[in-house]
């Protein structure tokens, strides 16, 4: 371990440095028992980052219009991070803080922070882990985190759901794929990005989406979400992205939906938290009893319901 | 209601009754205060049915896969059950149990029970209801139950992970789709089907698919994966899955990887319940504590494990 103590680890992760910063989101992923002190002592340096959720079917374009946002934001001064909570987006540039991401940095930008997190094998899974990396990059000082996700699975859209701003990625021609994003994912964006504007079936797919989003309620101040073209490996229309953004943000901080968003962001976190904590109790020392109850359960001498209440007698 | 009471409904989902097995799963999803009552009472008739979960990115022929499969089922005699937990799956064969279903019954067949759930907005979410609705099928005397997923999400690959047999679809020219594919759902696959297998690109998938098992290790009598080219729209290769799906069944019982794979879903699903139920106390009377307590988070003032640690002692 590169830092003596926590205390020296916790206080370098509010400088901001890469490495520190990447060693406390590993005690994350590792759910490392030293990791209550930690966020006890980052806690008061949270609250500042603004949380874009970044959400879309495979081969929309994610990673490249999340990259040209990064280099959008960084343009403005600010620090960024970006958490990938997503198998197949590969990074280069920017503080490359794990080893899940495929491709090494080529040019070091210490004002940009990206992890990679796998979307298994965590107790209590992404909807523990993710929000405890999003609240070491906003200790870290950055101004904005992007969290990318392929937004098809609950707990993946339960995380960008409670983003600050919730950015939907379709693009032409994709099928199938933009059907399964229509019925899932249409009704968590704030802002919609048509990418590969300058494809074939960009236009249809810009109406479709008006068409739908004229269908909502936007009575009382309700944010209509609005349509962006982007040409994202171009770096077309990314201003425009950035200016909703801030609209979004406006018109949040003015109606209190901003804050009320955060308060479910934090109600989520605390209550995934503390199932995970309860979920530990189901096993230890009882890992036994649950196994004996499962038995009974396979071989249909018991009913999960009166399992499930032993379960949490028993703990 | 259809049925005078609840013994009654019982009665006649074990009987077989479309209309029976519809409503109890309404009742699963609605988390209707009887089902524990009829749970309890479904129990002995449950632990038959042989669970296929079927997965693959949007796009690559889950739907008709899944269909080619029943007729195939039924074709043996068998009484059928599917699960669809994929926005996209479109049914119009069998008996529709629910209005989720895009399309109408046009040939009802009242010995294969269709169904489709949504992956958001339950309480405990897919890892309660979904096997609770398994539960039914299989006390409704259905041979196998087909677990169709997009497969892409935690809870999904849970619960197709947890399926007697693991089938992922996979098809050529489906660029970034099957690059996803590949990180997250290879590794839960007990049988790979290569779907469209006429088109350009199959070869190619099939030795690379090929290469990537080969890596595995098979010592012990452990499965390796075989891979099967299908394509489904027109029934190619369905009788070979079947005999693959056979083979997988013959070689875990013999090696007691079935019951123990049995035993572990029995766990998940007692653990889940478990889960919700304690889920359910952090609400009851104590929302406003709750409430507070994110309040403090969102502010700065607490950390979400300190924040969590009050909400479990506190319930």
């Amino acid at each position: 371990m590169a830092y003596e103590n926590l205390e020296d680890l916790v206080e370098a992760v509010r400088a901001g440095r890469p490495r520190a910063v990447g060693r406390m989101i590993s005690l994350v992923e590792n759910e490392s028992p030293a990791l209550r002190e930690a966020m006890r002592a980052l806690a008061p340096s949270t609250g500042r980052a603004q949380v874009i959720g970044l959400t879309g079917s495979p081969g929309v374009g994610k990673s490249t219009t999340t990259t040209a946002l990064v280099a959008a934001l960084r343009a403005r001064g600010q620090r960024v991070g970006v958490l990938a909570v997503d198998p197949s987006s590969p990074y280069s540039g920017g503080a490359l803080l794990g080893d899940r991401v495929r491709m090494q940095a080529h040019a070091l930008d210490g004002e940009v922070f990206i992890r990679s997190m796998a979307t298994r094998g965590h107790l209590g899974g992404l909807s523990v882990a993710a929000p405890q990396a999003l609240r070491v990059f906003d200790a870290a000082g950055c101004d904005t985190v992007v969290v990318e996700t392929v937004g098809v699975g609950q707990s993946e859209v339960e995380i960008v759901d409670a983003a600050d701003t919730t950015v939907v990625l379709l693009a032409p021609g994709m099928g199938d794929g933009i059907q399964a994003a229509k019925a899932g994912i249409l009704e968590i964006g704030d802002v919609f990005v048509v990418n590969k504007s300058d494809r074939d079936g960009a236009q249809a797919l810009i109406r479709e989406l008006r068409n739908m989003i004229a269908l909502g309620d936007y009575s009382g101040h309700r944010w209509k979400p609005p349509i962006v073209p982007t040409v994202a490996s171009q770096g077309q229309g990314i201003d425009d992205l950035l200016a909703a953004l801030d609209r979004h943000r406006a018109a949040g901080e003015q109606t209190g939906e901003w804050q009320r968003r955060r308060l479910r962001r934090a109600r989520a976190e605390v209550e995934a938290l503390a199932l995970a904590m309860v979920r530990a109790t189901f096993t230890l020392g009882g890992a036994d009893g649950v196994e004996a109850l499962a038995e009974a359960v396979r071989d249909g001498q018991l009913d999960p319901y009166t399992a499930a209440d032993r379960v949490v007698a028993d703990r």
